[in-house]
């Protein structure tokens, strides 16, 4: 499991694929799967670039961690992510009995953790433990702005 | 959308899917996507084979469909599975936007729609139209079967 102290540095690495999106157009979430102090996987939001409205940035980074380890779960990695998953990818991150999910601003709307609250407990593995607001401004920032512009 | 009348026909092929599991020594759950009354997509699961525990037959066959279409929303298409969708598999449906789910039998452990019952309005998209036990003891039996082998 990574050391807490290092959770902004990782998160750092993970808005940097969020900015890999920015530059494709795309929604800028971005996530960093991270063992033994190593990051063994990226992803960034891809719906548009794939026409797929569930490749999200989690997503990508699972399915790259599982390929990398050859293992379908990921017990001693942790994920870090920009922007509080959505449903599908707290179901993907339950699947995946991930040992620690790290996220940047929360996302009220789409959250799985804020919608479901009440049964967040079911939502995620029992075993997952959850970081939340690291370097929440700056990652919110990016995703505010993107819609900003859009509008 | 899929006229009803002809649900059992195309759960007869989700289940053909989840023999195709079966064989692979998956747990046995299939789906395929329809639409114009035309199978679009394929699915089983395959969470062993690619050693990918997200790799359900609802978003193998999601991602093929959108594959097919070049499109990331299927507000026309109807997908049909074998047992009702996990959380994460209601995520994907929701953020496709899919016109009908219809699926055989309920899952009371994994089920999205079981599980978050009094927030079920919010796991699948406003529009997506729900249609449950169509041919319910068959597909059910495949994976009571499968697990009762596997003790």
């Amino acid at each position: 499991m990574t050391n807490s102290n290092h959770d902004e540095d990782f998160m750092k690495q993970a808005l940097k694929e969020a900015y890999k999106a920015l530059d494709a157009d795309e929604v800028p979430i971005g996530a960093v799967v991270v063992m033994n102090d190593k990051i063994i996987a990226r992803g960034h939001n891809q719906v548009e670039t794939l026409n797929d409205s569930t490749a999200h940035a989690e997503i990508i980074a699972l399915t790259s961690a599982f390929n990398f380890l050859g293992s379908k779960y990921l017990p001693e990695a942790t994920l870090y992510v920009t922007i509080e998953p959505c449903t599908m990818c707290c179901g993907a991150l339950y699947w995946s009995k991930i040992g620690k999910v790290v996220y940047g601003s929360a996302d009220p709307k789409h959250g799985g953790l804020s919608l479901l609250n009440s049964s967040s407990k079911k939502i995620l593995h029992p075993k997952t433990k959850i970081v939340k607001d690291i370097l929440a401004e700056q990652c919110a920032f990016l995703i505010k702005d993107f819609f900003k512009k859009k509008r």
